[in-house]
């Protein structure tokens, strides 16, 4: 009887094997039809990196430890109620739900609050491009009237430098430094701790070379992007971030959307005329998880944005189809988030 | 040379065995010193348990799962600002350190929002007993006008039937009901889920019988806490949360902290004359970690609050050392937080 068993063990086996032969010759088959996709949304696209560091702001283990502690710390905004948690919570993807973010005392962000993941390779931060750098929005944030609303840097680095938890926490990221509790080394550690968040998706697992990673219709989705040409402004392993460009080329976005008023964009920064109306191209991962859309969260659903961009920018008018195709592709951008990055640090005690 | 080796392994081991048997030996010994402290602080205080169980609502994985994701949702507050963890952040030890909780539209609470760590097996919720469990307590939150805000339960059941992600988290909560997703529910899974937040501590190793897990300060502080008569009210594992009293017995109150007015307390609910300036005893546990103090966060630190109740509830003006004494005590009841509470949940996405 063992001997029985063990042959139809071993006939089992041979079956598995053919089987699994068979299958990886499909799936091989199959690529070979979407090889094509693949190719060119590496091409556009390219390999998302898993961290998106920079030379000004090198990414270190303690740094990184100190700036999500930071990210969470409530005790450095005027009604103690802001962190960098509260306008970017995990749990909804890092973006807080709301049309515009609100900061300390419920005062209201002028524009929407888009997510920290996967932000900090873009050319500029904030949608007119008013901050440099994850590092640069982290420290004008801790001022800023509708942010965190401090009324100095020095009263941040005082409120940390009286909670003797920070002192080793900023000792150990900045090793050598006679006085590390600084407003730069805050914006350093947040910065580095941003850098890390990177949300790898089935679209990454599709353009390694699995095409059985995204549906069919993420796939027609993909093409339909493409062909529309959405992809002019949102290329790059973000799908957006890399450029400015007029809300609205086509046609004024107040035609379709509940926005209240025209933005003037990036002119309020440079005062170009050039630059009239003209945004950051936002990041595209994650977007079917962060709702509200646009600058001005005008737009609640995924397929009615997609709907408006096509017909504002590109002059495109996609059927219901395609439309809903393109936000099937749109939510193959959804991240898995790390546990790491799931998890909440316990801040110092206040003394 | 392998034998060489095989006998210094030997010795090595016999050296090890000699040296642990005698660390034993010492600790018991410091152990038997102690062991007068161990017993009457078993006797007062009794074993924290795992769970904070009660027949109504049983603990079960798949509730305790949703009411994680319950706990941290914006979505159903009128503001979309306002979710449990607002309150309670887990990063500030499940307190937000604020004097008077902030809710929708930064309405002030009435009263200082305590850490829901070890909170579920108090007589009553809230600091004059206007909630009759950790359960009532969720659901009167989210139309509470300060809190939550919203209109009615059923506004709020119709924003959670329109998050398809949330039928099945309900439906694995509640296997049978037709109808899961009601508000009744909402409260049952948010319950079930605080009432695993239990969070052991220092002091709990001493208890069980490990003298050197609290300092020879947080022993004497020990002590003086039960010399002095605070145990009179702060007994039970929970260290509090079983009865109410009187904040000013022998003294009011104001007279030493930065209140701005009295407080009627309890006699809010009952109009009982006798419940006049009565509060319920608040759990002790994570009260070093939790500032500031009493139902009205007039109190920084918790030296000056500890200092305060001995004066006012018991009459003694204790010293200094005496003070700090059981504020080092205080201390060993700071928990340790389970990699599961510093876990944030994903939320269902919007439709």
């Amino acid at each position: 009887m063992n001997i029985g068993i063990r042959l139809k063990q071993r006939t089992f086996l041979k079956a598995f094997v053919f089987f699994a032969a068979f299958s990886f010759a499909a799936s091989a088959h199959a690529a070979a039809g979407d090889q094509d996709l693949i190719n060119k949304a590496s091409q556009i696209f390219g390999p998302l990196p898993q961290t998106m560091p920079t030379e000004q702001n090198p990414i270190t283990p303690a740094k990184v430890k100190l700036g999500k502690v930071l990210f969470y710390e409530l005790r450095i905004s005027i009604d103690g109620t802001v962190s960098c948690a509260k306008c970017h919570p995990i749990s909804l993807h890092a973006a807080d739900g709301l049309k515009k973010a609100k900061g300390n005392n419920c005062k209201e962000n002028p524009r929407n609050s888009p997510t920290i993941f996967n932000a900090a390779s873009q050319i500029t931060e904030h949608w007119i491009g008013n901050r440099t750098s994850v590092e640069d929005q982290a420290k004008q944030a801790v001022t800023g009237p509708p942010a965190f609303g401090m009324p100095s840097y020095e009263s941040v680095e005082k409120i940390l430098k009286g909670m003797k938890g920070y002192l080793t926490l900023f000792q150990d990221a900045f090793p050598g430094e006679k006085d590390p509790v600084t407003i730069d080394n805050f914006a350093k550690a947040i910065g580095a701790f941003e850098r890390t968040m990177v949300t790898p998706a089935p679209f990454d697992d599709f353009m390694k070379g699995n095409a059985g990673a995204m549906t069919e219709q993420q796939k027609k989705g993909l093409k339909t992007f493409l062909d529309t040409g959405c992809m002019t402004c949102h290329f790059s392993p973000y799908v957006g971030g890399q450029m400015y460009q007029k809300f609205g080329v086509i046609e004024p976005y107040l035609k379709y959307t509940k926005s209240e008023k025209a933005d003037e964009g990036r002119f309020a920064v440079t005062k170009n005329e050039t630059d009239r109306f003209l945004f950051k191209v936002p990041v595209l991962r994650n977007v079917a998880v962060t709702p509200p859309y646009f600058h001005d969260g005008s737009v609640d659903k995924l397929d009615q944005a997609v709907w408006i961009m096509a017909k504002i920018q590109l002059g495109k008018d996609l059927s219901k189809q395609q439309t809903e195709d393109v936000a099937a592709f749109l939510s193959s951008l959804t991240g898995r988030i790390s546990n790491e990055d799931l998890a909440v640090p316990i801040l110092p005690a206040g003394e």
